[in-house]
């Protein structure tokens, strides 16, 4: 029994992508098994490889406890490559979108779509596509650690915990390192863990990052860092909303804007980029 | 422009395979621009993820100086990750002959199949394929280290250069530790560098192995580092040929066997996991 997968990545944070309209392919799956299989698909060697499963289903074949009652057509059921079920993913969103308008399933400029976190309603420039993350919350002044070095931090939460060091050089052979293990943080202020993004200044208005994820390592792309990076740089800077700042992470590139109402919005490209199927 | 594909693993040693029976596919692309194909494919974020890409093509299509003017029907066009041409890899062609199967181009039990290292035949047995290695040159003993410790190893060649170590325990936290460098070696002994493999008893017959590929790091198995395994664990053993020992690796199980003749047999699964199209 195979069932259709795509693969694809948005700056690089890449998905497995299972199209199930009707909920049919893997809706009916028990919990176990549907973790089993993501765990599968997500496998780098043993399966395709992903950081994620974005499952693609229509909003009227899911629970409505699930997608919150959102009338959007399509629900975005995303998972982490360890198979746990997750709220939302930035770069995720773009990649699902991308699917959707690729296979004509909805051609739109501005989809909106049902996923754990509420409706999100991206736009399409005719390049790339813009989602809002929401608002970020500024929480003061911390610190974090590598080795024998420090930085002040500032914590921003986009919903979850960030810790953002500006540094004078991303280079792993420097202070900041491979970063390899966690870097060092309050416990008392990130008592659930935190993402640590190291950001050095690469011009104006431009950044560049590498974020270790919590319970995951670094990783080539992080939306809802880029989002925090992107405030905590206008903030250094006394910029005035609007505002739009571009943001290179290890994948690609991003841009964030802060707009007047305080809301970070995430452009950036989505890429599918194979098609089959699967029996995993 | 898309092109088929195919994903598949021999114990996690993982392939994009490229079906180009004519050559017109790939064949007639020029060496850098493989080159970067091979990259696009094996790239695990950006691509579709693997150690390397086996093409398979008819040896009738191939230019009889890379064959070695083969009569063998299909020719292994094997290439690592960073799109350099390889000549063998022993995981690879159980791979290769399994989609063979799968496909139908050639269901035998028994496939001989072109390599740059010359014909190799392999066996199915009904659920594993054999894959000859050669012979194995034992070349004395040698040392390599990991941090503080040091251990004695068999300088074994497979073809290819390894330094075989018998540990107490492969645990990561232990004195072989994560692995994540290369091991320290003579670099008078092995000019080009070394695959090592540390290795340690489970039962009669039984070894067990964790292995860092020389400019690859660790990784889930390796076919030649088992083949060179088994052999130093029966010289160990004084055990008399042809004798087989199961060599468990970080990705499954192989069987290698040393026969009379002095051939080393490599005996393992091969699945295909996914297929399809691609425009990388």
């Amino acid at each position: 029994m195979t069932y259709p997968f795509l693969k694809g990545h948005g700056t690089e944070n890449d998905f497995v992508l299972l199209p199930d309209p009707d909920g049919t392919a893997h809706g009916d799956l028990a919990p176990d098994r549907m973790a089993a299989r993501v765990q599968a698909l997500c496998d780098r060697h043993a399966g395709i490889g992903g950081d994620g499963v974005l499952r693609l289903v229509r909003t009227s074949a899911v629970d409505p406890a699930e997608t919150g009652g959102s009338d959007a057509e399509w629900f975005m059921d995303y998972r982490n490559a360890d198979g746990s079920v997750a709220e939302m993913c930035g770069n995720g969103t773009r990649v699902f979108v991308q699917y959707l308008r690729e296979s004509g399933r909805d051609t739109g400029d501005r989809i909106t779509i049902a996923t754990r976190a509420g409706d999100k309603t991206l736009t399409f420039d005719g390049a790339d596509w813009t989602v809002d993350l929401g608002e970020a919350t500024l929480l003061g002044e911390t610190e974090v650690g590598v080795g024998h070095y420090t930085w002040p931090a500032q914590h921003v939460s986009m919903g979850n915990p960030h810790a953002i060091a500006f540094v004078d050089s991303l280079d792993p052979h420097g202070p900041v390192g491979s970063l390899l293990e966690a870097p060092d943080h309050d416990a008392a202020v990130y008592p659930e863990g935190v993402n640590v993004e190291f950001v050095a200044r690469v011009g104006e208005r431009h950044v560049a990052m590498r974020v270790h994820e919590r319970g995951v390592g670094e990783t080539r792309s992080c939306g809802t860092g880029a989002g925090a990076v992107g405030v905590a740089a206008m903030i250094g800077d006394g910029a005035i909303a609007p505002a739009t700042y571009v943001v290179d992470v290890p994948g690609g590139r991003l841009r964030v804007t802060w707009t007047t109402a305080g809301r970070v919005l995430l452009t950036g490209p989505a890429l599918i980029v194979a098609a089959g199927e699967t029996d995993l």
